[in-house]
């Protein structure tokens, strides 16, 4: 499999990584925004974005490593034109919105895309999914961390006065024993947040008060905000662990005696390399699909798991 | 969806139970080899095996609820003439040869089956396969247990002079620990066997060494044979529970200094009643891919999640 991989930030880079060790994958080119003589690879060809016309043809599915609001909103809707693509579009409440936009370049020009690829969404999805299927009247609780989201970190880092900022979300221990038996809390309740920040000298406390209050991010949440060097920062806070468990509870039996508990837990010390794998496995799938004229955008819950496989999965049953 | 439930042992009942808690699917009858009116069900009508002709376009999909062995290898086969089917069949090493011969019949007959439905293989499975195609270099083990093993404790049931047995297969927690860190042992070094028999008085001693004996099932693996009274037997070992977990280890990164972990538990207080959930979720699917004309037979890793609901699935995204 040819791949291309559009964007050379912590995913792109975490891409041409995961793909080397695949023999079966072959990097034609990273494209990258920055003036690509000043851009160092692991060693795959790089050029600027500028140049990705000349590739058409020559990548059976190009991997969208931007982010969801700055980049991928716009690029993958654009380059489903030319090429198949997965993207790890994570922005819930415009998933459908993306999936459509992406759906109608594709299937008019005969291209494949899977949108919404990474771990959540993506695994923990489909865990949600299954859940939700065997056991209807169940309920699912997700919880995100101890690890560094992306999104919250921006928020702050916009803040005047921020030279740097970092935000762990942190699950609730407590939460986490009442999903185990079947009490949902809400997301500010399974949650907390703490933020270590780098600001200028002075701007320390109006910097805290106006992160506590930053509507659906943080207002609402027990929120810690550390203020810290920037020795510190660069010396604690640049590695990128995460974790994510989703755990369904559900009853059944004559008089709902029976428990059913399932969980599925994902801990990982580099967050972009577990997103780039995924999005390495659905590519297989997205070029299969390509192959039997299945164009348009799909998610992987509209994936069949035997597709991300070479092989015949039987013998894994 | 109207079902049909072929089989009333446990897994029938469990079928039963469940499927009367699902306001979306109506129980036309259930099928029994012994007298019908001499078993009680929770309601459901009951109509002896050799009245199933009569039901031949009544019915979406059949339940297959026997055991794989005495059952399943021959009732499968033939009820995909007349039926869409799901069934459980978990004999690992039959699997492909199962499908073969269901599909061969179903396809000929334009009718769907789903093979080897359940946990085990199943839901364990579809993780195994995600683990397989992210992970490629990744190691996966699966445990099980606590829980009765049905397999084993027929094979101690035929040993002449036992009146009663259960065996329990017990994952052994260092085995769990090293598999967390991606070192796989043999299932016979990652599980041990605790065997209570009510035996005949007087053939203990030879019916302990005859168990541990048996090849495949228990030699070479740790196992623990207590003798118990009958009423014992009744009051501590007819509950169902069981527990599988499968974990999988791999690492990434330009010295693999990262490590990613995934697991997947499930722990029920009822095997048959969990089963049965899966079964009712895949014969959902099963109606869905007849009504798409997609005739013949499959297994769970070869169905997309989103097919296991009614709804758009994005919203779970």
């Amino acid at each position: 499999m040819n791949i291309g991989i559009y964007g050379y930030g912590n995913l792109g880079r975490a891409a041409e990584l995961c793909a080397i060790d695949r023999s079966d994958i072959h990097i034609v080119s990273v494209f990258t925004r920055r003036s690509p003589d000043k851009v160092q690879t692991f060693g795959a060809p790089i050029y600027g974005r500028e140049r990705i016309c000349d590739f058409v043809g020559k990548i059976d599915c190009m991997l969208m490593c931007g982010g969801s609001y700055d980049d991928l909103r716009n690029d993958t809707p654009c380059l489903a034109e030319h090429f198949n693509t997965v993207d790890s579009f994570d922005m819930h409440r415009e998933a459908a919105m993306h999936r459509s936009l992406v759906n109608a370049v594709a299937a008019s020009h005969s291209h494949t895309s899977i949108v919404s690829v990474g771990w959540d969404p993506g695994l923990l999805s489909i865990f949600r999914l299954y859940s939700k299927a065997i056991f209807p009247d169940g309920v699912v609780n997700t919880f995100w961390g101890r690890g560094v989201s992306q999104g919250h970190s921006e928020v702050i880092r916009r803040i005047s006065g921020v030279k740097y900022a970092v935000q762990y979300t942190v699950p609730i221990q407590e939460a986490k024993e009442l999903a185990r038996n079947g009490i949902s809390l809400g997301a500010e309740r399974r949650h907390r947040r703490e933020c270590y920040v780098v600001a200028e000298s002075g701007a320390e406390e109006s910097i805290g008060a106006q992160i506590k209050a930053i509507p659906d991010y943080f207002a609402g949440y027990e929120t810690d905000v550390h203020f810290i060097s920037e020795e510190e920062y660069l010396r604690e806070h640049t590695s990128m662990p995460h974790r994510g468990e989703a755990i369904s509870f559900s009853t059944s039996g004559i008089y709902k005696e029976h428990v059913t508990r399932a969980s599925l837990t994902l801990e990982m010390d580099s967050n972009p390399e577990l997103t780039a794998s995924v999005l390495l496995a659905y590519a297989e799938a997205c070029v299969k699909l390509h192959r039997e004229e299945k164009y348009g955008a799909y998610t992987p819950l509209d994936i069949a798991p035997a597709y991300l496989l070479d092989s015949d999965p039987i013998s894994i049953l």
